[in-house]
């Protein structure tokens, strides 16, 4: 803004923990870092308190090349939950394994799954608080990823409204992650996977191809 | 804590918004007026904002009344929610009606109006947005409220692991909830309540009632 606000002593020294502006030192990789330290911001510090600045810092590149790439924080909150949710891109895969025999129980198991591994687990847990702390967070995964996701899985089924037989199935799951992973509330939080997946899968069966 | 600050001219003016430390001038009901103004400023705040002097003030006393009556602010959450769980009390009630024929359609139908009721559905987001995002609320919630809401839920079920199995239906109604009135997620937000009743009875009454 105040390019004119320089007392013309020396040249201003950067300011530390800044690098270079030129997108051309940010180095290879330089896309897939700022995606990681997105997702690491947004995971401990909830949609709220992570800024471009901060994602940039920890990517060890300038905020200009985090607005070059992704644009906006939205945009940035976007491609991390993208990444977040790129385990989901399966979906479609654990949906065609051996047509809709099973699937119930294929779907259960792959998405406690996903659950039960931490590195997998982080990521989700920091987009679901988010979304539901924050409209914008909220309206991103609503707009960007369940959509999406939800269609994808629709267009394997057989039902009539498929995406709403889609949705219901997720929100079982959902609310499964949220009482066994995060409120940790008993006996759910220390039920045996399988126990689990074998009262859940007849549900998500009758959902996705049951009339 | 500091008594002798006062300069020695006229009385020190009391300061605003702090009405007088003695109990005695709470007047009637203030119990009740420091439960209401802590569920609403845990509403409106969440759990990491909401400070026993914001509470106080909200209520017209003193601060030293809210732990009077109530102790840390964590007894205060509970408490808070206890209040918001109150519909929620009458589920033996809707369990009980004509024994568990039909049960899964009641429960669901009673769910969803505590939900589409905004008069209900505000504390209840409040507290699921605190106990997503702060381990003290997930405790005061898992510990307090859902392990005896669960209990007595299982105890009218005839069927093995009833505590497991009410959970199970009641982490199903969690991720709607949260699909549907948190993050608004399509077709569910706009979906008929009739027709999630219809679809998702049937897997509340398989839960309760089926080994």
């Amino acid at each position: 803004m105040s390019g004119t606000a320089s007392s013309g002593t020396a040249p201003e020294p950067r300011r530390r923990g800044r690098p270079r502006r030129s997108p051309g030192d940010a180095g290879p990789g330089a896309r897939e870092r700022i995606l990681q330290s997105a997702r690491d911001e947004f995971s401990e510090r909830g949609y709220d308190k992570t800024s471009m600045r901060g994602i940039a810092k920890a990517a060890g590149v300038d905020a200009a090349l985090v607005h070059h790439y992704f644009g906006t924080k939205d945009d940035v909150f976007a491609a991390a939950i993208e990444m977040s949710f790129e385990p989901a891109l399966v979906i479609p895969a654990v949906l065609g394994q051996g047509g809709t025999d099973g699937i119930g129980e294929r779907l259960a198991r792959y998405f406690i799954g996903v659950w039960e591994n931490p590195a997998t687990r982080a990521p989700l847990l920091a987009v679901v608080r988010s979304a539901l702390t924050n409209e914008t967070a909220a309206k991103v995964l609503r707009t960007f990823v369940l959509r999406r996701l939800l269609e994808r899985v629709a267009a394997e089924l057989d039902v009539p409204d498929p995406t709403f037989r889609a949705e219901l199935a997720a929100s079982h799951m959902v609310g499964i992650a949220i009482l066994r992973y995060v409120i940790k509330a008993e006996p759910l939080a220390s039920a045996d996977p399988e126990r689990i997946i074998a009262m859940v899968a007849p549900t998500l069966q009758r959902y996705l191809t049951q009339e």
